[in-house]
């Protein structure tokens, strides 16, 4: 077995090439796990997700100032991978009803739960107050009154957290850019709202605050934004523990920890960003007269990004003329935007590799493209794939666990491909193919 | 009952404001289908879909050339849709396995069915030859060898038609233009391979080959790509008719008509559309001496856009200071990316009202945002609301039919909004709202 083509920074450490040079993950060969569960197929190497969340905890863990980790179960949640999580002693941070409901399910500690959302419902607060959620990411004025009145009603006492709006700009695409000030979340600390968040939430006995709480955004690859933000709310909460007399001693520093798709992707190492989070914690709350004593981190796309491996069947392969005289492989496979949005919705790049076999074919400029209805349905824009690729092949596109499941769709009539984690080398369906069935499940028509 | 604030190009025609301001569609006050059916709720109205599917044919019908207008179902199937197309004499345009799975259940004749993709799978295509689909538009090499051995090996004769490349740049978002030569889709005439194509077609008994078909696009407002495509076809028609010595009288000049999303779109009219196709055609076969008798046109927008409606309730409302010192109003509903991709994902423009009353406080700028947790989450970019909307307030979205529910997805564990249908006024459930059961239906975890 050989990892020579596979670059560990993108690849999971199993993904291994045999010795006919096909592509083996957690000890499979990709040829036996297609023949078993067919394409398109998400895969997943489930020792990794726990290797990678246990190396988020230890990262921190080495650090001088204590930190709970959460898992930003947006990325990709099912039960096994809740289950996962809670055995290695993270947290899990859940953005709607429906990711509360899929981690209940899983027997998730509540308690270990923390609540987002820009725009959270009654009755998606009154289920989380009622369930015993750790805390809420509280987002506007009307969702510190509507929490208050419920928990008024319900007679509970509510942990929260206030998102702050910082006016940081990552370094990301803009549609995950989260803390400048023109979008929807947060409560801004330029124009006083995030003042007037906090004055509201200590009139409420039912509501205890335990600190503030920022999001710079997603994949983020530089550290700036993050120091930025953390400093930032250092000094906000210094400001808030003075206004109102308070002794809150906790900072939630969010997510947006950029991993590898490609070879050019050089993503800051965990720990590095442990060790800078909490030097500018320690020196803001040193300069701002403010004992911080605990942070919290919410990685989600770190876990289980570099983990999860799309399997495509392909089929189609079609040499395009290009204006500059050259030529382009367009590869067809069995998915497409269906299953992975990313590369239309942000542009994103992948690294896609011929699976079933090594060829020594020349590499050629290609596009793995999907089976729907557009041109905007691409998987890989630009890739170097052996010109001899052809029907039957297996492609394998790294890097595709998160947010390409949890945002597939069943476009075109596609159903969803099924989710397969692999634990101890053992392949288990996490969640199973749709079929045409499931396509017409809802119809009452 | 007035329409007076309801551009009646881009809402349907039964949409009115009723006496107190409330927005009625079909006869239904959106207060009593959001009670009904809950929020976000996607709504259509039957009757328009019917009509739109009546004028499409209407248009084409009062031209020389005989025309088949066929629904391209990617915009939105369900059994419902389905029945409502064919019971107005349309065909039936499927792209998959799926939507043809979903048209069969409907009861749709399978003789008035085409089958679309680059990259058909051996077992779609047989299920499709199996099933007797009226014809296969073939989009490689590969499937046109493909679909020979499968007809040979059933004993079937299949009618196809080619798919070609003409080098045409449809003026509308790079991802849905798909005549360029840089895309997937199709045999190119400038290299030779659409003549290579039609050389195989010939070769084999089974296939029985009935025409050249071209779409160059989606949501094109613009005649030109049009005109330049059905010129071209026509003359590539000619050319291969020469070439093979055959008779090829049908030109396959697929959809891509634009609809009027906001106030600054104008798209041509259909009858406009019809008219100069013809006028096109007749010309173009004039001067290159082929016969064409017949057309095929594929509308999919033109039909069900404009009829849904998409309605939501308010959640949270937040005022954001810009830099340029105005303000921005942030209203969050109970929906987003989730419900309709198509704003982040083609940058679309839609048109939102407050729905269930009429506000006489100033409009303002506003950005009606989903619950979702990412920036890009955005129904309405740009849009003027009243100043006084707030939580609980309805807000409906217009020319919602195409591409949303096709493209919906469970992101941040969302069950899918339920589709209602008014028919002669009546509301019925055309695909049930998803529950948190739903989330869990495939997690064998």
């Amino acid at each position: 077995m050989t990892s020579v083509d596979l670059n560990p920074a993108i690849w999971p450490k199993s993904a291994l090439r045999g010795a006919n040079g096909e592509l083996h993950l957690a000890g499979n060969s990709v040829t036996e796990l297609a023949k078993k569960f067919e394409t398109p197929l998400y895969l997943y190497d489930a020792d990794e997700i726990l290797a990678r969340a246990n190396q988020m905890r230890s990262a921190f863990l080495a650090q001088p100032i204590q930190c709970d980790v959460h898992y930003a179960s947006k990325a990709f949640l099912s039960k096994a991978v809740a289950k996962i999580i809670q055995s290695a002693g993270l947290y899990l941070d859940v953005a709607s009803g429906g990711e509360l409901a899929i981690a209940m399910a899983a027997n998730f500690d509540p308690a270990r739960i923390a609540f987002h959302g820009n725009n959270k419902s009654a009755f998606e607060l009154e289920t989380a107050v009622n369930a015993g959620v750790g805390h809420i990411i509280v987002d506007s004025l009307d969702e510190i009154e509507l929490l208050a009145e419920i928990t008024s009603r319900l007679d509970k006492k509510q942990r929260i957290m206030i998102r702050a709006t910082l006016g940081i700009n990552a370094e990301t695409h803009e549609y995950i850019s989260t803390a400048h000030e023109d979008q929807k979340f947060g409560l801004s600390a330029s124009n006083g709202a995030l003042l007037a968040a906090a004055k509201e939430v200590v009139g409420h006995s039912g509501l205890e605050l335990i600190g503030l709480h920022s999001h710079i955004g997603s994949q983020v690859l530089v550290l700036d934004g993050f120091v930025a933000a953390a400093a930032k709310l250092v000094e906000q909460t210094a400001l808030i523990n003075k206004t109102f007399n308070l002794s809150l001693n906790t900072v939630g520093l969010g997510g947006g920890f950029g991993i590898a798709y490609v070879d050019s992707d050089k993503p800051v190492s965990i720990e590095e960003i442990a060790k800078v989070l909490n030097q500018t914690v320690i020196e803001q709350a040193k300069i701002h007269g403010v004992v911080i004593s605990k942070i919290t981190v919410e990685p989600g796309r770190y876990i289980v990004g570099p983990p999860g491996v799309t399997l495509y069947t392909v089929g189609t392969v079609k040499p395009v003329s290009l204006i500059d005289g050259g030529t382009r492989l367009y590869v067809s496979v069995d998915g497409g935007m269906s299953d992975n949005i990313r590369t239309a919705l942000y542009d994103a790049n992948y690294t896609a590799i011929l699976a079933n076999r090594i060829s020594t074919a020349p590499l050629v400029l290609s596009r793995v493209v999907g089976k729907h209805c557009e041109s905007g349905d691409i998987v890989v824009r630009d890739c170097y794939l052996p010109s001899d690729i052809s029907n039957g092949d297996l492609i394998a596109v790294a890097a595709t666990g998160a947010y390409c499941r949890s945002m597939s769709s069943q476009y075109n009539g596609t159903p969803r491909p099924a989710v397969v984690g692999i634990t101890n080398q053992q392949p288990a369906i996490w969640l199973r193919r749709e079929t045409y069935e499931d396509l017409l499940a809802l119809d009452l028509g």
